[in-house]
């Protein structure tokens, strides 16, 4: 009888600028490495890719001024459909545990509400780019636009995106959460102004379920 | 009574490399000029936009290996998106008479036939990248890919389509010349191995009745 090859797992941290998803793919990422697994951890926009660093530089850049709203989520799917195509899709094929900090639900928060593109049309050209790949899991991290932007600008300069007034990043929170709410069966939404330690526990606990490991 | 505002025109050049858009763009573009016209010239991928020289640089550069198809036909839109509303929209709401050397065709026809993606699928892309701003003239220089590749490599480095094999230049021509079938109406279609100035002219007489000038 053959071996079960483990199928690959998909899992993207999705949430405002400062909500802490990076820190939370990191202690995922290490979680499942010492229990043994395969773990790709990469991020969106700008994975190393053969495109990913020069888009990402493109729309992250406050020196790209004038930018079309449509030329932006071009920019952001194209970033999408390579880094699906070269990263993502060839490690859940080798069956590895692929950690992305943002996914299709940023398009569709930041473009699609932030920028007032509507969010179905943002939606159609994420799907394309993707050729339909979702993750099997969503981890939100929500928290109030006020605390996540604060802790943003205390660890670096401002991007493009940073620079927005509240009123931007509460429609995004506002997107995020939508989106949850319409499938919550895929998502966790967790309160990012809790202890990084306990929202780290709690995505274990979740995610120990969907790879098969005892949390 | 207010004074008439002309409507500004829309005209695109389309073909394979080295077919001569470039020149036939120029002659059109002085002619219209001397006699009074305001006239914008430009092109894709690359016109000088926000994002245009870079994404050119990234799409045509030999360096660029390993491009997925969407992600290609991504970074294109995004490039017509942003000269669209950067360029063009403008120049034709003050009047301007806009010819560019290439425009969706060139993408239907290198990514959708060459690429080997669906054709209705980089169209439909096109269209939302475009808010669906179609020509007014399409003129397609059509010529054998052994011409043109000939021409073109006589005069400059080859760059990524450039070093393609000829059928891929097979393939895109048919789609062209398929394009123009469809709508004969709204394509002038000449023959590429035709002296310069004999094709400038047949250019001009059809652009005469479009523009209200005589030839």
């Amino acid at each position: 009888m053959a071996a079960v090859v483990s199928a690959g797992v998909f899992i993207a941290f999705e949430g405002g600028e400062g909500a802490g998803k990076s820190t939370q793919v990191s202690r995922l990422g290490e979680w499942l490495t010492g229990r043994g697994r395969a773990v790709r951890t990469t991020r969106e926009p700008g994975a190393p890719t053969a495109v990913g660093p020069a888009l990402r530089s493109l729309v992250l850049d406050p020196a790209t001024t004038g930018l079309a709203p449509r030329a932006e989520a071009l920019i952001y799917a194209a970033d999408r459909a390579q880094h699906v195509h070269e990263v993502v899709r060839p490690a859940l094929a080798a069956g590895e545990v692929v950690i992305t900090d943002r996914y299709v639900d940023s398009s569709l928060a930041y473009q699609g509400a932030g920028r007032e593109i509507a969010v179905e049309e943002v939606a159609g050209i994420s799907r394309w780019a993707t050729g339909g790949l979702r993750p099997d899991l969503t981890v939100l991290l929500d928290l109030p636009p006020e605390v996540g932007l604060a802790r943003a600008r205390g660890r670096a300069a401002a991007d493009r995106l940073e620079g927005e007034p509240v009123q931007f990043h509460r429609r995004v929170r506002a997107t995020f959460l939508a989106l949850a709410d319409a499938e919550p069966q895929r998502y966790l939404v967790l309160d990012g102004t809790r202890p990084v330690d306990e929202l780290a526990g709690t995505v274990r606990q979740r995610v120990a379920e969907l790879v098969g490991e005892p949390a």
